[in-house]
């Protein structure tokens, strides 16, 4: 009998290869007193020169895969490696205390951590306690001779098998290597399983043990469709899933013949399938998935990623970056989202108890206008070099509308009293992911000029249960019949007033909930990249008409989620 | 010109008082060496004596005001001032270190606090760090001849002004001298608020400096009504309010005629006015205040005023006493609601990024089943001594109830089959909090025998607003159109299937919000008890018909709270 783990797939596709474990390293040892001072000294030398090579291999993966700015964090790491106070002082302690290399090196890097990080509000030397940190952990491994998993330098076909990623985990996986991951945690909505559809990697989440279960080396099989891991492959299961992966294969060669078509229904009805992007980087794998437009740009990153707000001149070089390459096809570029679990080291924010519901998105733009008018001026500068369409995020009341409109309207009219050129057909619209705004979209539809749902939240406000807590992730229900009523009636409000709905959330690339969506006269779906050619052909299979019929039966006779999913599986033989 | 200051008007009234100023008194000390130690150890002996003798006086205040449950904690605290360990060691410092008293008592008590706060994991040896806390500030203050405000020692008429009361504050609070009271912070939702109306004392909140301006003994006029404070009050105001007061306290004389009329529209229409209630203690009030039933008994109090989970014995004995003080009147019992900001010493909960939207309330009973089965044994066991209602908090989904439900079922059979008598009559309902549930009102409708609307929680999820976060508190928006948008939806859906619709949060006493609600056909209003008479008076004014074309263009004509308002006023004359 073969051993299989279970768990959520959480980016599709299947991979046969070793295991690569990504663990914690063991790190501990023993304090002792030396004799042979000079013997330390020269110890720690080698190690500190052993982690600096390291560090540049790893900067150089960064640079090529990411990028300069995400690269720079390890400049700071070499900066500390070069630190001839830090390296003194340890050289010291070896000397006078006759610390081994390893207690001396903690000893001190301890000190300094906890002095960059007692200057609480200096967000500067809070980052600067981190880099020591990770630095010091790097050559206390080469002092002890542990080598540091380190995702960004794999070099073989690996399946990646950790706790959990982060996202600066993910952001180093080539996809040329890591042929799949499996974690114990997550969601589908997790950010490692976002990061992962986004690389195109298949993963499974959320196997509990996964980690407690495989060795380095040991070739598994992952199944990212199914969400099946099979730990110990027979003979005739390798074949099998070979066989299977070939398919796999075949199936996404024929999606990638769709990447020109536009995106019809069986019955000939066009929608629009965009792709959510966080930087101008994705652009390319947009565009390479035959997106439609770019249905949410997520501008938070050019503030997340920045040791300052991001002046006018960076933001309008990025947006004319994106606009430029999409050349004539929509873009929605949403303001910028911060607070919630997204924090600025730069700008503070209160402590809050229930940060979800609290100061964040436009309830900061509202608050901080210069940073918004700032924004909004980039934007607007940007606009004459594609479609622009700029959209306010979790706007609860009209109110917010009118107050963020007017400011973009006064930015406008200074631009131009100024000789800017601005687009004059630029679209403002609204996230829809507050359940006030979705019961109030007639009214907000009067005013705006679309909306694009967000689901992720609105799911957790309408449900009360926050996705990233495990206890109550079970209420995270797409299907749930709230849910579609309220989608519904947000698309038919939108249409009412003659002005268009799309939907931004991880929904709106889910193969169950397209059928339903395309029944409601959704517009614009917009997902990962990755999703994009399923969800075309997917559409091309469907017929609008019996779709309505579906989506008005599922939010009138459906009591519940599961009862929604039978419903849709009645309609869609797969 | 008069100096005036506005708040919030938390709970209505009028008074004229003396300020009785409640702030955190100056403590300082100089640590010195002495050399007469036997005079430091008498010092110390008499500032203990004087701390005994008034924590008895506050144990007495608070035996008769709150009950022997709530007195135990200043046993808590005689009990350490009889501790001879921790006066030895103090005595001990003084002797061997030389020091002052007051350095010695702060040196052992940190000492103290310090390891029982270590303790993590033992919530009783945390309550006795609290309780050391609170005696040696005591004794300190005598020490240094410093006077500790303590509002259960108050005997004389005043006006209490403070920067926040805590609960167990407004708990201690005498009606009988506490004309009103007025805080820097809070909002008509807080503790103190609900407090204050439960109390029926005047209090005006959010004033943001009252306590900056304002000295002890200063003579000031509160008018909660308008939630305007007058500083230095001339002679022609002080006459102008002793005729309002007077106004006032006519009005209340003429509501407390409608404590035994039944509550009737002007048209005939017959409501039910019941009151919210936390403790069995609580029923007076209402039952003073002409309740037509109790809509909400809080039961967490009893699980929240324990060192541990409270037996079957002790909630039955709760239960048992309530239903029978409200004889053959209606009685919802809300199961309990722990969670959220609500946490019980011997029950670990995780810790939560955002607690409102995590594990809590029905989630949590439906988890620790022992737990739930316990409190449902004990309310079926007291059903017979009353007209027994049941309710369900935070359902979010049909399945939540019916799993309720059937523990529910489950537990009244092993009962029956016991042999011990239950009520066959007992109605089982949800709590409409959620708006998930809200939207999907028609479906529950069919299973639940009635709904409640706790409006607290309804709308700070709508709004995607945490009501207690001061920089989001402007999004919490009763008369927004998508709340009542959903309290209609919920009211007709009951109705459809032949259901009683009430509600129990806030909003059922609110004012501007009551026309709304009888136009929209609410069954049951259930508020702080303090409200009802005067709802009593609006309803016997209002007629449901003209009220009704009130509610419908509210939840169909109007953008937002602002229009709603207008309507209400357009359509009420005051």
């Amino acid at each position: 009998m073969t051993d299989k783990l279970t768990g959520i797939a959480a980016s599709d596709g299947i991979a046969i290869a070793p295991v690569y474990l990504l663990v914690d390293p063991d790190l501990s040892f023993e304090k002792v007193s030396v004799t042979d001072t000079d013997h330390e000294q020269a110890r720690l030398s080698a190690a500190v020169e052993q982690a600096k090579g390291e560090i540049e291999k790893i900067r150089q993966v960064a640079l090529v895969q990411l990028g300069e700015a995400e690269a720079q964090v390890f400049d700071a790491h070499l900066l500390v490696l070069s630190d001839p106070e830090f390296l003194a002082q340890i050289n010291q302690v070896i000397q006078e205390e006759k610390f081994n290399a390893e207690a001396a090196l903690t000893q001190v890097s301890d000190m300094f951590v906890g002095m960059f990080e007692a200057m609480e509000d200096n967000p500067y030397m809070q980052e600067r306690a981190s880099d020591i940190r990770d630095v010091s952990q790097r050559i206390l491994a080469a002092l002890l001779g542990v080598t540091l998993a380190s995702p960004s330098t794999i070099d073989e076909e690996v399946i990646l098998v950790a706790r959990d990623l982060t996202p600066s985990d993910t952001a180093q996986l080539n996809r040329d290597y890591v042929k799949a991951f499996v974690t114990n945690i997550g969601g589908r909505t997790s950010h490692s399983a976002i990061m992962a559809r986004s690389l195109e990697i298949p993963a499974i989440v959320g196997t509990d043990s996964i980690t407690q279960n495989v060795e380095n080396g040991q070739m598994i099989i992952v199944d990212a469709i199914e969400g099946i891991i099979i730990l110990e492959p027979t003979a005739e299961e390798l074949a099998e899933y070979r066989q299977k992966l070939k398919d796999y294969q075949t199936y996404r060669k024929d999606l990638e013949q769709l990447i020109d078509s536009s995106s019809v229904s069986k019955d000939g009805v066009e929608i629009e399938l965009a792709a959510n992007i966080g930087t101008p980087k994705d652009v390319k794998g947009a565009l390479a998935n035959g997106a439609d437009g770019i249905g949410l740009y997520r501008t938070e990153f050019l503030y997340m990623d920045a040791s300052d707000f991001p002046t006018e001149e960076d933001q309008y070089q990025a947006y004319k970056e994106v606009l430029m390459a999409m050349e004539n096809k929509g873009v929605v570029v949403r303001t910028m989202d911060i607070g919630g679990d997204k924090h600025l080291p730069y700008l503070q924010l209160p402590e809050e108890m229930n940060p979800f519901l609290g100061y964040r998105a436009i309830r900061v733009s509202l608050d901080q206008i210069e940073m918004f008018k700032t924004q909004l001026r980039a934007l607007l500068r940007a606009s004459i070099h594609g479609k622009l369409r700029i959209m306010f995020p979790m706007i609860a009341t009209l109110e917010e509308f009118q107050q963020a409109k007017s400011i973009f309207e006064e930015v406008k009219k200074d631009l131009l009293s100024d000789g800017q050129d601005v687009a004059d057909d630029i679209q403002v619209g609204i996230m829809i992911e507050i359940p006030a705004a979705a019961i109030n979209a007639d009214q907000l539809a009067k005013e705006v000029d679309f909306f694009s749902i967000g689901t992720n939240d609105l799911i957790q406000y309408t449900m009360a249960a926050d996705r990233m807590n495990e206890k109550v992730s079970y209420l995270y229900q797409p299907y749930h019949p709230s849910i579609l009523r309220l989608v519904k009636f947000v698309v038919e409000s939108a249409h009412k007033e003659g002005k268009w709905a799309g939907m931004c959330g991880e929904m709106a690339g889910d193969q169950t909930a397209v059928p339903l969506l395309l029944g409601i006269g959704l517009d614009e779906f917009s997902m990962s990249a990755s999703s994009i050619l399923k969800t075309r052909k997917l559409i091309s299979e469907l017929d609008t008409k019996a779709m309505k019929e579906l989506a008005d039966r599922a939010t009138t006779e459906c009591a519940n989620s599961s009862q929604v999913v039978d419903l849709v599986n009645e309609y869609i033989s797969r």
